[in-house]
Parts: C-alpha cells; structure tokens; sequence
C-alpha cells in the first residue's frame, strides 16, 4: 500500500491545481501573471499558493530574485522549490528496465538500467521494486536527507494498450501481457503511488508540461522507431479515443496499394518508415539479405544512392502521415523523435519537403522540431506522468 | 446595432450555462440527473434554473409530465421551452441564400431562398436583411405574436475561413471576399446579433447539439461534395487548429503519386473524391468528355462496371481518409453527409469496405453513420450556432 504523505502538496480545489501548474511550468511567475494567465482573481491566487508556499512547494522571490520572508507583495514572484518532492519514472520495455528520479521540474537527478531476464510479472514486478530501491537510496542533493524520504510516487511507462484510471495493462506485444493490474502490483512492492501511462503519451506529457508544449494549447509528439506513433494534446488534454485508440499515426494509410503492413492494413506509414520496414526494403534494393541497419546507415551516409532512397521513401511517407494529422488538427508544433530519428540525417529532409507540399494553406506553419530521443527520456516521460498524478488523479 | 434584450436567457455563470445545456440536449431531465451529469450540487442546480423559468425557457414537467407551477419537487423533470426564441440561420453559397427560422432546440418553423445576383458584399447584406425580414414576418406558432418579437439572434455560415470571434470572413473562395466584416454589417442591417462560422463547423455544431453527437464527448462530421472537409469536436470542444486549420480532410494524403490536387499536393482524398475529380475521371473512362454527372450516375446506377469503379475509387479515398481520420482521433461516431452523398448508393460499400480494413483495432468500433444533406441542414446547422452564441459567446 502507499505510504500516507500527510505533508505534501495540498491541492484542495481546481483553483490549487491550476495556480500550482502555472507556476511550475511557467515559473518564476508573479501573483498578478498568475491572475492573468489563470482568469483567477489576485486574491484567489494568493489563498491558493498560501498553503503550498507553508508545505514548502513554492517560494516567494524577491522582485530581484531573493527569497522574501511573508505574504510579500503580489509582485514578487513565485517560484517553485523543486527539491522538496522527488519523483520515479520507470520505462519497461522488451529487454530491460530503464529508471529515473527527477526532482518537481522534471530535471533527472539519478539514473540506472536493470536488464530483465524474463517476462514473467512476477519477475518484472521485484526487478522494478529493486531498481526503485537503488534509485531512491542516494542522499538528496542538499545531503540533509534521502531521496526515499521525499519521494511518494512512481510513474511508469509500458508501449501498448495501458489504461491509466485503473492501473492495468490491457495488452503489451512486447511483453505478451493482457490485463495485468501492474499499478496495485508495484504499490505492494514499492510504497509508492504508482501511475501507469503508454510510453508515447508519457512523453507527451514530458514535453506538455517541461519541453516543447509549454504554453501551447495543441501539439503532437510523434515517435519514429520499431513502431511509429504519437499522441496528441488538442485544447491541453491528451487525445485518447473514445474506444481506446488515438495517435496512430503509424497506421494512417499514405500509399494506396503500398506495402501490407501487420494491422491487416496497406500503405500505412509504418509499413514503409519502420526501422524492420526499411531494413527489408534495403536488403531488397542491395540484394543483400544479411544486410544488418548499421552497415546499412553507414553505406547510406557514404553515398549509396539505393539505400540512401529507402531512408528518403521512409522521411517521404512520415512527412505525408504529418501532413494528414497536421492538416486533421492543426497542431501549433510537432515533435518527431524516437529511436528511429538517431539516423534522421538521412531523411530529415525528406520529411520536411513531403510536409512542405502536403500541408494545407496556413497549417504548414506548424513548427517541426526534429531530433533524437535518447532512451532515459522514456524513463523521465514516465516520472513526469507521475508529476502530472499530483493534480490530475482525480480527473483521469 | 443590435437590439438590447432585456428579458432573455439569463446566463449569469459558468454553471447557469452548463445546466441550461443539459437540459436544452437531453432534457426534459431531473434536477437531480442535471446534477449527476454536470457534477452540480442539486442546490446549484436549482439555483441555477429558477431564473430560466421565471425567464420562461425553462419550464418543470409534473413527473406525468404535467406542468406544474413553484418551485417543484428536485425529481421533476426540467424541461425547454422551444418556443421562448427563435433564431435565424442562414446560409451562404456562391449562388443564393438558404434561411431557416428554428426555435430554441433548432427545428425548423420556417424557411426560404434568395438568388444572389451578384457577390457584391453590400448586395449579399440587403439580399440577406430582406430574407430575414421574410422570414421573421410571419406569427408565432401560438399566434399570440410576431416571430420577430421573440428573435434576437442570426448566425450566418459561410464556407472557406471564417473568423468567429471577429465575425470577420477572412477568405471566401466561392464569393471572391478577403476580410469582409460580415457580422457588423449584417448587425446594421437586421438589427440582430450575428455570429458568422465556416459551414462545415456550423453544421458540427448541429450534430453536436442536436443531433448524432448529443452525448458523445468527441465525434467527427465530413462532408463530402464539391469540396470535402470535416468538423471535429474532441472533449465537447471543437478542433480549431492553431494556425486556422483543422479537419482539412479532403487533403489528408491517401494515394501517394495519385493525382494532383488544387492545393498543390498529390494524391488527397479531394482530388480523387470530389464531385469534380469524380466527373472529371468518369469522363476520362467513358471516353465521352461531355458526359454529364446525372448521366454517370444514371449509367454507374444502371451497371456500367466502368463508371461504377470510378464511384467506388472515390469510396475507397473517402474510406482511407476516414481511417486516417480515426486512428488518429479516435471519435466515438463519424457523420458522413454533403451533397455529394445524394449518389451514396453508389460508393457507400465501398467506404465501410476501406475503413474496415484500415481502421487500427478497436478504432473500427466507431459508428460510422453515411447519410445525405438536405440543403436546409446548413442553414439549420447556422441557427444552431446562433443558438449556442447565447451560452458560449465570451468563450469563442
């Protein structure tokens, strides 16, 4: 069972919630903009952050940034005390287990790996609860306590159908697991609250509250690898399906008797941009059948005009699966990121012409951000969804 | 200007609007169901309604569903009373003006045309100020007044890009206008207040309120005829798009290499699907350049394989758009209409056959309903929007 956390961020009311996430995301951030970014009355502000600001979650800078004794004026901006909770975010994949503690703002402050020798629930289960307790044993960065002692929630990360509200995988490929209540599982084995969420939207969530959503009421994530996907935030909340499905931009069908691709489906932009997708197209087009993906980048980069078109055909069909969500939604930005983009040298370009000419009318002013993943950030999705649990729960 | 009203629907808070709302699309409803659904207090709730009722747009049933006067038992029901206002929606093509006068839950009591002799905007303002005069002349249906007594709202629907919260037409393609401010004028004019949308999301706006979405939290309506667009309303809100574009389905990518479309892409749902695109491809298949779209479809309809294959190939790029549509969203049900589903018949299989296939797992489950648009309906989905202007105009 969770420890009780009598302490802790006393969100009591909407008005809490918001004027709490303002400051973090936004902070430092005085009373007055709170109000006006907010629609909340000065005075409302204040009686919200008051009890934060006695729990130790927010201080008051003084106009030159000091820290000021008191109510202070309303002014005088508010800050967020990022030390005073930690948070555990857990990616799981296939392989192994990637963890991370992170202060309130996100920022990693411990890292570890722990390879997982099976599958079995049971086994992943103890081998989270000992990576948690490896992470959670180092002292807190001021050495006047531990990281367990600030620490009351895990956040973790698992691709596939995950239904955050009740804490259960509901199927995992990777994993071969259907309906496993993982989230009570790791509260047993951990103390901790636990908040399980798809790993592509805890990245989401990562990006909306301490990357490149900040202050944008819509954009979309998308991630490029074994599989391709996304999730997207429209109006501030993440976009989840009403029967389960959303983000699927893998399986948008960009070429019309293009390739079959496993959902059952053809042309989709999965079935041309995956990483197995352009391996069996290289080895195709080399007439190499061993041809592994490194040997195939390195050949591509040297100047191998074949394999340097596979990858263009892979940026080719991602930039028509972002012209038809940007052109469906019409996000302010998109990420593309994911393991798949270590490469994205080979067809950043690809993908940035095929959505130039593909986006419609003003849409194509939606910004493109291109860059890699590198694989702790799974994990710190992972914490920030547990970051997100504190305001959120009960809305989930 | 617009007449001042001082005895209307007295929404005072975020609460009066929620709970005239509820009512208003799924009463007659029970203070104590309004309360459950809303999250209300069933003291707010009542709170809420008495000014509605002194006010006269909402009355209390006896649980026979009677009237009954005072202030009632929490358990009677709620319910609207349609006849309080009217309001005026009209729509505006390339050729004429389409005005419906509908009463508070949008069904029809009167309607009318106008030819537009030209697309000068201070004819189309007299043209549309003469046919809201028509319409309202007439009596109430209780004949104790003049629909005009009870009408202080017009809403206009335009197609092309339409800036609501200015109620400025920013670019309408059919009528050659850059940055008409149409709703000011049209306020001179009618001394209504106007509130202008695109079309497409006017007629959402129907379906949302009064029609196939009443209830579902995200839905989608696509519209398919000369051009094809689509609306989308994802948690009770629609999509607006960051840069002024969303729900540009008709130019979602669907056939990579396909052909070229007017927007300068290749290969979207439009250039393949549209009326045009469809004629133009029947022409090219029946070697008969002069073929007509009644004739094709008389012939598609009397076995010509050829003819019949070119309707279902538009079938088929609807039915890939849908399924990119709904992968990526997720909507509980989809609304196919637009005057081009007058021939449905013809390429109705074809879309559920493509959308099975390529709907991503339990995205299939979404209700797709294919239905034709009788004229009218826009400018009912217009009214609809002047309706709802009552609850949500400080929003917009």
């Amino acid at each position: 069972m969770p420890r009780s956390a009598p302490a802790r961020a006393p969100i009591t009311s909407p008005a809490a919630a918001t004027v709490f996430t303002t400051v973090l995301t936004e902070g430092p951030v005085s009373r007055v903009d709170v109000a006006r970014r907010t629609g909340l009355s000065s005075a409302a502000v204040t009686k919200a952050a008051r009890p934060f600001i006695e729990a130790g979650y927010l201080e008051e800078l003084a106009s030159e940034g000091r820290t000021t004794p008191g109510a202070g004026r309303p002014a005088n901006p508010l800050a967020i005390r990022p030390d005073r909770e930690y948070f555990v975010g857990v990616k799981i994949t296939g392989d192994d287990l990637i963890g991370v503690v992170t202060d309130l703002r996100a920022d990693v402050r411990a890292s570890a790996h722990h390879a997982l020798k099976s599958h079995d629930v049971g086994h992943v289960v103890r081998a989270l609860a000992d990576l948690v307790g490896e992470l959670l044993s180092g002292p807190t960065p001021d050495g006047t306590s531990n990281l367990r002692e600030r620490a009351y929630c895990l956040g973790v990360a698992v691709s596939g159908d995950v239904d955050r509200a009740s804490g259960v995988v509901r199927y995992s490929p990777f994993l071969g697991w259907r309906d496993v209540p993982l989230a009570s599982l790791l509260e047993d084995a951990t103390g901790l609250t636990a908040t399980l969420e798809n790993d592509v939207k805890a990245l989401a969530v990562a990006e909306q509250w301490f990357g490149e959503g900040v202050g944008a009421s819509s954009f979309a994530l998308v991630t490029v690898g074994t599989g391709i996907g996304s999730a997207l935030v429209v109006n501030g909340d993440l976009v989840r399906g009403a029967h389960g499905v959303a983000g699927e931009i893998g399986h948008v069908p960009v070429a019309d008797g293009g390739p079959s691709c496993h959902c059952g489906g053809q042309g989709c932009v999965e079935a041309i941009a995956s990483t197995e997708a352009i391996l069996v197209r290289a080895r195709d087009v080399s007439g190499e059948p061993a041809l592994t993906m490194e040997d195939a980048v390195v050949r591509a980069r040297g100047g191998d005009e074949p394999l340097r078109a596979v990858f263009a055909g892979a940026g080719h069909a991602i930039g028509l699966g972002l012209a038809a969500l940007v052109n469906l939604f019409g996000p302010e930005r998109v990420v593309v990121s994911g393991e798949g983009v270590a490469t994205y040298d080979l067809f950043e370009d690809q993908i940035r012409r095929t959505f130039a000419v593909q986006a419609f009318g003003s849409a194509a002013r939606c910004g493109l951000v291109i860059r890699p993943l590198p694989f702790e950030e799974w994990a710190r999705g992972a914490a920030a969804v547990a970051i997100q649990s504190l305001f959120v729960a009960e809305s989930v």
